[in-house]
């Protein structure tokens, strides 16, 4: 198959983004290698004034036979030893590391050359690309890249589109730039593309139309629902036909799991007899349906590697990635050389394969954990019509949806207000000693003005409130015991 | 001596600082550590599934007997071996180590705690700081920290001041902010306090005001002038009568030098009796004369360790710091951890004295370097009026001044405009094998709408074009070659 190019989408630019020149200093550093040239153009320092050498660094070894938990013993058998150089070596094996002289320099704005073709393999490998010019551009994670995103499409009083609960400092870094987050409704299967639609069908032609719709796909944060398949044929179809981008925020891709059952003899975790197989069993992505470049996507290490290695990337096509390169080469220049070289330097010794080895045992641990919570919250959550459990397929989270009606003193106390229920709750689970957050903190409140026909429409379930735990950061005994101090504090408040 | 607390200046801060709420899961992210609650509060990743252990690099041992440039041994005598394991150790000696477990994790967004300690004491040794309540931001280096400052501090619309030809980097990162930014003159000595205070003393009132002044007092880019510390005193005073910030961007602050003398016989490199000699010999910084905290000093490892590292600091009073911080939370997060467990634990290794001892030993490398250039270009370059040169006593950069009335066909080819006199010399040098870049690559050149009285009478010299060279970036032997090049290119076009 003959696939094409992507579209222009650089009517969608902010005007800084079509303000914005590169440093002609940029323009010229690809000299530093020219052998014919003299080098008096830049001040990069001399790597032999870079003073480190032999870094080293042990990982497990794939397949990870003993589960991703487990530390390396130093040993050949279970140990992977990185190793990295100052200059370049070309003693077999380690061709595809990336020397310090080279990742402690200047220069590899778009990231490190060993780095981005491993990143981009794998992209291809689960994601079968679907237009020609795509491309990799390393980041130092989801964050700065949300960030980078509004600075790149939205001016001052531009609307974007987000889910209506969605990861606070999206929202937040947003708003601080002046733009307005819209929401769309979501529900226990992600964001509904009927209101989508009816949004921008309606869309009031006195206020500027949303370029962007922001989205958290995979174990929604907060919600910790996932949007299924159909959700996104139908969802990039609108896109098509109201010139919307959509941004795929994937932090949580890889933490895909097996369906909850509630009955644990019912429990059977899935064996993948190959990679193939594990990787056809991965939900679809916006950016593998893209055949436009329409779709922008957010990959990051945070939550499969680790946070501070500050390393992430985004796919999209060459075109808007350009925009991306001239904004770091102003902010970020390129992240940490020291991240690049050890990560690559692992992930290149691992192999695809290896990498895949590891997810799979992060989705291993990721599905105990998952079980452990759901079973913790059917537990110890008092049987209710007001509270509602959707037991996630992916991501870090779990979320209880309670009816604040069903407060006892709702109508008295809380004078019918859903939100003063929730910061109730919120302060006697803190005093109970367990740490849940509420929707309230996650809510994309920005209607337009004048506002949109459909917003006053939109609430799902005006008295619902939402409360967001994690299975991730605690080992499972103390999550249990933090899910029934939570179950508890429900059942004092709610008077059950 | 009681010092004061810094002065409040958040009238300076933009619309979108003034507008930027803090993420609610920032300010919960203590709980994290707190035994009395169990954390279901944020996604952080279990560090168990880190795949890193038992980092390792080696580097230089201080004082560095052997000079900065030579790779260690791996034996004790000269090898500094720094080891990193994920979690906390205390074995003696590590205790300052940042342990992977923690670098790797969410939360610091200040930087990790180990290494703002030694950047701390470094600044009050290097500083002697004169106010009460000043602080240090981890930061990924003085590229992003300028994108951050113009951020909290400007609108579209603004004017900023700095030196006349400065960074061009920092001026489109402005310029596509819709940031105007307005030159103040600069000589051999740096910029000019008279010209500075007449530019605010008879600034237009229909226009907004300067809110900041960017600098890069030592060593600046590109003239590779210094500001004295006479004129700094004066521009600080400039400053408070004006209700100026200033922005001091130091990269090459440690790359000071003795001062250049023609004849190698009169040279005699200083050998500084001990670390305390040699912080004397410094430039003073106009943040060490600051007792108001209206200066931001921008500080980056980029030139004396490795710009690959991305890591640098902030220094500036903590009210300013926290809009810095709360920026920070929504793009970088925090410098790469692979970076802070490596440089702090590095640092940490050599101690104060040892990190002063890796910059005198910098100092030595620059001096030679700069030396070298600086001959070749009174060997090289053509004696005529037409061509000035300033020896730098500071940083990477060297600059020719160059009279374009003097060319034999200004007034005919070039039709009486320098910056055609160039463009064509620049296309020349790179024809002849070397790499020197125009000064019009560096011009402020923003002035306001409607205009300020000062600017049509700014120009020192109308007919003055430069060019900027570096003696950073090559061995010794290419840099003279590269200088001849140079030389013979001027000669050629010159016809001299």
């Amino acid at each position: 198959m003959t696939v094409g190019d992507s579209l222009d989408f650089s009517h969608l630019f902010s005007d800084e983004t079509k303000a914005r020149k590169s440093s002609p200093l940029k323009s010229c550093i690809h000299l530093f290698q020219d052998p014919n040239i003299v080098f008096l153009g830049g001040g990069l320092p001399m790597s032999k004034y870079f003073p480190w050498d032999n870094l080293q660094v042990e990982s497990p070894l794939p397949p990870f036979a003993n589960g991703i938990g487990e530390s390396p013993s130093g040993d050949a058998k279970d140990t992977c030893h990185v190793q990295v150089r100052k200059n370049e070596v070309t003693k077999a094996g380690d061709s595809k590391d990336i020397p310090l002289s080279r990742s402690l320099q200047y220069g590899h704005s778009k990231g490190q050359p060993e780095f981005l073709s491993f990143v981009r393999e794998h992209t291809q490998l689960v994601h079968g690309m679907k237009y020609a010019d795509w491309d990799i551009l390393a980041t130092t994670g989801n964050t700065g890249s949300w960030e980078s995103t509004l600075r790149i499409f939205c001016n001052k009083g531009d609307t974007i589109l987000a889910e209506q609960y969605t990861f606070s400092s999206s929202i937040y870094a947003a708003e601080a730039q002046g733009v307005n987050v819209f929401p769309v409704p979501l529900d226990d299967h992600g964001l509904i593309p009927e209101r989508l639609e009816s949004i921008l069908d309606n869309w009031n032609p006195e206020t500027r139309k949303p370029k962007l719709l922001y989205t958290i796909p995979t174990g929604q944060n907060p919600t910790g629902s996932s949007l299924s398949d159909d959700r996104k044929v139908e969802i990039y179809r609108i896109a098509q036909k109201h010139d919307l981008l959509i941004l795929e925020d994937e932090p949580y891709y890889f933490l895909q799991m097996d369906a909850y059952q509630k009955d644990p003899s019912q429990r059977k975790a899935t064996e993948f007899a190959s990679h193939d197989e594990f990787v056809k069993s991965l939900a679809k992505s916006f950016i593998s349906l893209d055949t436009e470049g329409r779709v922008i996507r957010m990959d990051s290490f945070s939550k499969v590697l680790g946070p501070g290695t500050r390393l992430g990337w985004i796919v999209a096509s060459a075109k808007i990635l350009k925009a991306y390169l001239q904004l770091h080469e102003m902010t970020i220049q390129n992240p940490s050389g020291f991240s690049q070289s050890i990560v690559a330097g692992t992930l290149n010794r691992w192999g695809q394969g290896g990498f895949l080895d590891w997810l799979i045992g992060m989705r291993r641990e990721y599905n105990e954990k998952r079980d452990v919570a759901i079973d913790a919250l059917y537990e110890y959550i008092p049987e209710s019509p007001a509270f509602h459990i959707n037991p996630p397929i992916a991501g870090m989270f779990f979320t209880l949806n309670i009816d604040a009606s069903s407060h006892p003193e709702f109508a008295t106390k809380y004078q019918s207000k859903p939100e003063l229920v929730e910061q109730a709750i919120y302060e006697k689970v803190v005093a109970s000693g367990v740490l849940v957050v509420p929707g309230a903190w996650f809510k994309a409140l920005g209607d337009t003005q004048p506002p949109q026909p459909t917003s006053s429409k939109q609430e799902l379930d005006p008295n619902g409130v939402i409360f967001r735990g994690t299975y991730a950061a605690v080992p499972l005994d103390k999550l249990r015991e933090g899910i029934k101090r939570f179950g508890l504090a429900l059942k004092e408040e709610f008077q059950l």
